[in-house]
């Protein structure tokens, strides 16, 4: 098995030259022609989405979501998405994004879920229920845990923007004593790359997350320049630019071109790294 | 299919003398003595709690965690849970504690899977994201949210009690203008009863959920004192010290006579209310 760690993560960055993380939400009522409004028909188009576009990223994020809306076979089908990943990409840094989160010994049956049952490397947990309810997932050697710092989303103004040192602030700063850069990222939305120079005044070297590039609208140029902090230590995010491409059955090559597009956009600014 | 309001819930309480929401947090490492340690086990484990504490509570409260860290079988399980719980005590209020939220498709979506896919009253929503992670749950007639506002575990010092106007009271204030006293509530632990009065000045009226009695320590009386509020309108919540009340063969009537204790203690008060 094979454990991600800061380097062998930037490593890959490197190599690929992309930051590219492809986030799989797959919507029944969205996939695209030919393929069945099923659970089967998600595992097609999941797996060819990851085929088409494994060139171009570092990293898969999987939707719990949209695996979850589709009842009992949609856990199947979540978990069959993982095995795909592991086995025919196992250089990528994949992602369970789950926003999970609870009193410890919940916590930790949540990490068990994802780290054990399934072999994620990583998994997404809201902050608000503090220290107990994401030192679980921390105990899991090789494993990451991403934890929201800012989101991409306009709710974001309601708690986290709020207060004079605004919530987001208090959650990177107090969070970060709790992992290492070896174990712990934080989301960070591309939608307000101005708060992104604050963040990384905070941890100018851990990695971070960033969603919201494509139909959220961020900005990847922004992003870039104020996300980069010490280490250029990203993972950047785009889910329904890239896999809602085209609604034909020549979906994939629309994908795959989508992702080859913004990591060519990518590579431009880390070959000058 | 029967919806629950303000009033029928309400009304529950007061036909059965009791405020008690069962919790079942399944540890198949604590499954007691005739108990097979698998997804099977886990739901004979269930149905017979649920069956034997029935008499005594209004609600049950199914700990999602603790199915999904069983792997596919355990969502399969999860599912059965609820279906026999609707189809066998249609009265009890059926609540999905799996802290869910994200950006508002993908909310929709995990409201698709608790609501629509599966058939729960309820479901615990993290407030992190702000209001879109919770309006698209808010949206299914008849089906409630809710939200966390103080919780029962240490980390709850992290974030929500912080500030000189505390998280929590800003999350509770800001989401009751969300949705209504039918179909919005709120977590507040009880082993912080003192702030429960605080918390009753924001909503005299909305629906609590206590969680926290129990193993964790709340005082039952001192929640009743400081959180009743102007209509009495709580759910309380004892999960391992009902469910693990004995680790032999007779579990289930250890588990009764526990849920007996805590409901003849309510009812006490409730007699005089």
């Amino acid at each position: 098995m094979f454990d991600f760690t800061f380097n062998t993560l930037k490593k890959s960055i490197k190599d690929k030259q992309s930051w590219l993380c492809v986030g799989l939400d797959p919507d029944p009522e969205k996939l695209p022609a030919g393929i069945s409004r099923d659970p089967e028909g998600v595992f097609q188009f999941c797996t060819r989405i990851m085929e088409a576009t494994a060139p171009h990223s570092v990293s898969f994020k999987v939707n719990t979501a949209f695996f979850e809306a589709l009842g009992p076979d949609g856990w199947e089908c979540l978990n069959r998405v993982c095995e795909f990943s592991k086995k025919n990409f196992p250089g990528h840094f994949l992602i369970a994004d789950a926003k999970r989160g609870d009193i410890g010994n919940t916590s930790a049956m949540y990490a068990r879920a994802f780290f054990t049952a399934m072999n994620f490397d990583a998994i997404t947990v809201a902050p608000y229920m503090g220290s107990d309810s994401i030192l679980p997932f921390l105990k899991f050697n090789g494993k990451w845990v991403i934890v929201l710092g800012l989101t991409s989303n306009e709710g974001a103004n309601d708690f986290q923007l709020n207060g004079k040192e605004p919530l987001y602030e208090k959650v990177i700063q107090r969070v970060s004593d709790w992992g290492t850069k070896n174990n712990l990222m934080f989301v960070a939305g591309a939608t307000r790359p101005e708060y992104l120079k604050r963040i990384r005044e905070i941890v100018p070297d851990h990695f971070l997350l960033i969603p919201g590039v494509g139909t959220q609208g961020g900005d990847l140029k922004q992003v870039l320049k104020n996300g980069m902090g010490r280490e250029g230590a990203l993972l950047i995010n785009a889910s329904r630019s890239i896999i809602y491409a085209s609604a034909e059955k020549d979906f994939s090559a629309h994908a795959a071109a989508e992702a080859h597009r913004l990591s060519a956009e990518m590579k431009a600014v880390l070959t000058e790294l």
